[in-house]
């Protein structure tokens, strides 16, 4: 199943609905759940007790006549992973953007894990901002995110999927100049708006993740073409390893990594401009599509 | 004026006072604001329209009777800043752990910011968690924190300090095994409980930022003795450098960095064990005290 974060109006409030992407049509949780008012957390929360009784009911309604948002709002920065495709990890390193690592460090020997704050998060169709004041080199990166759904502590990988509620797309844009500057990636990751995710959340049983497409366009070229059976530190590599003395908690974010074609793996590299349309697509999750703003 | 988020027992809601630390006395601020029942955030918000009138009524209450908790709950991950005293930037490269910059970065050009989740929050008093199975190379970082009152934009360095409502003392410890493995570093200072903070917050009016010691001791011997006047990226910095991608906002968290004399600092380094008690003191903000668990 898909659930997005929908509303009917800029001064309405949200609501979660479950979605069908095909067909553009959505069911209100509140039409299908008797009582149920919450979020996205809560339905993650309400999980066990409802999934197997929860079933669209009649037509739906048009998905065109609602917003969609961001499909969650994390109550913690979202943990993402650096590095986690191979012909990725050799472009950033031979890029000359990567301040971080020696020429040994090509491959990450450990997963390396960073934050981006919940105000980098906008959603499908919405403008990136271009931080031109603050930057001269921003890039994307296309990647899928975990949405924890049972929480936990010392998760091993044999359970690891015990714990992953959902799945979605991302778009890790990244300023280059301060990820290079700051060496710590943080600032670089965190100016706000910089997250494109969406379109919705698409539970964990529909998707295969060993073998998955990920893409990504820039004004209608394909620069980045991978799968996302290939991560270097896969699914439950990454759950035991953060939540080993982090306990994971319902509704946790973790941004998995992107693929080689970014921006900077190009000579001359490609930064985004204003007015540049980013196009990310994980088969069987959807895909987000979002402008350079001013 | 300080203030404090305490609580009466443990099953009973948290609840901010006005603090006389020295007096070791409270006043509930649901007694000196009519109709406040709000947390540290709420009391940010309406500090500009009650700090003329707000003063103890009354001899106060012994602060002996409550449980002093984490001054705040911050809404996103804790801003913190890496290498941000000259000699101990020379100490930390020198000292093997630091594989996040090459020989000629001893001193960064750019403040190195990375985070700390909400969930690192412990308060004065409250067990370190130990993570023997996660890491073998505990330390400690003495620290201050800035407690962020008017968000913003874009704050220029001249208009920083409007910024700033409070200060607290932070002890930021970190994993150096993981610190060194994972290069970025959030895992290893990110581990739960890992961020001891308080014992309150001490309104700016009442510190001089060019002018503080701040001192360290493990089991009382003294292993940091600095001055908050040292910073090599002082808090105009920070605000503007952070504000200028980031929107800050009221009750955001800037922990700004440890001076020189942790434990990888010693040859062999010396890292926490069970049983270690670490006090971290800030003139004019107080002293924290902790002592490592299992």
């Amino acid at each position: 199943m898909k659930f997005a974060t929908l509303r009917s109006s800029p001064d309405q409030p949200t609501f979660v609905a479950l979605v069908d992407g095909d067909a553009q049509r959505y069911w209100p949780l509140s039409d299908l759940i008797s009582g149920f008012s919450g979020d996205m957390h809560q339905l993650i929360q309400a999980w066990d007790s409802i999934r197997e009784t929860l079933s669209p009911s009649g037509d739906g309604l048009p998905l065109s006549e609602v917003r969609v948002e961001a499909p969650i709002h994390p109550q913690r920065n979202m943990f993402c992973v650096g590095k986690n495709y191979f012909e990725h990890a050799a472009e950033f390193s031979h890029s000359g953007f990567d301040s971080s690592t020696n020429a040994d460090d090509v491959v990450p020997k450990c997963p390396i894990i960073f934050t981006k704050a919940y105000s980098t998060l906008i959603a499908d169709g919405d403008e990136i901002p271009r931080h031109a004041t603050v930057t001269e080199q921003l890039d994307y990166e296309a990647e899928f995110a975990i949405i924890i759904g049972k929480g936990g502590r010392g998760i091993r990988k044999a359970q690891a999927f015990d714990h992953v509620w959902g799945y979605t797309v991302a778009n890790d844009v990244t300023a280059r100049d301060l990820q290079k500057n700051h060496k710590q990636w943080h600032l670089a990751k965190s100016l706000d708006g910089l997250c494109p995710m969406g379109p919705w959340i698409t539970t964990a049983d529909e998707i295969d993740p060993s073998n998955a497409s990920i893409k990504c366009w820039v004004n209608g070229e394909l620069r980045q073409d991978s799968n996302i059976g290939q991560l270097i530190f896969d699914i439950p590599t990454l759950i035991e390893t953060i939540s080993a003395g982090i306990e994971l908690k319902p509704g946790d974010v973790i941004i998995t990594g992107t693929p080689v074609g970014v921006g900077i793996g190009f000579e001359p590299p490609k930064f985004l401009q204003t007015g540049d349309v980013v196009r990310v697509e994980v088969e069987g999750m959807g895909a987000i599509e979002n402008r350079v703003g001013q």
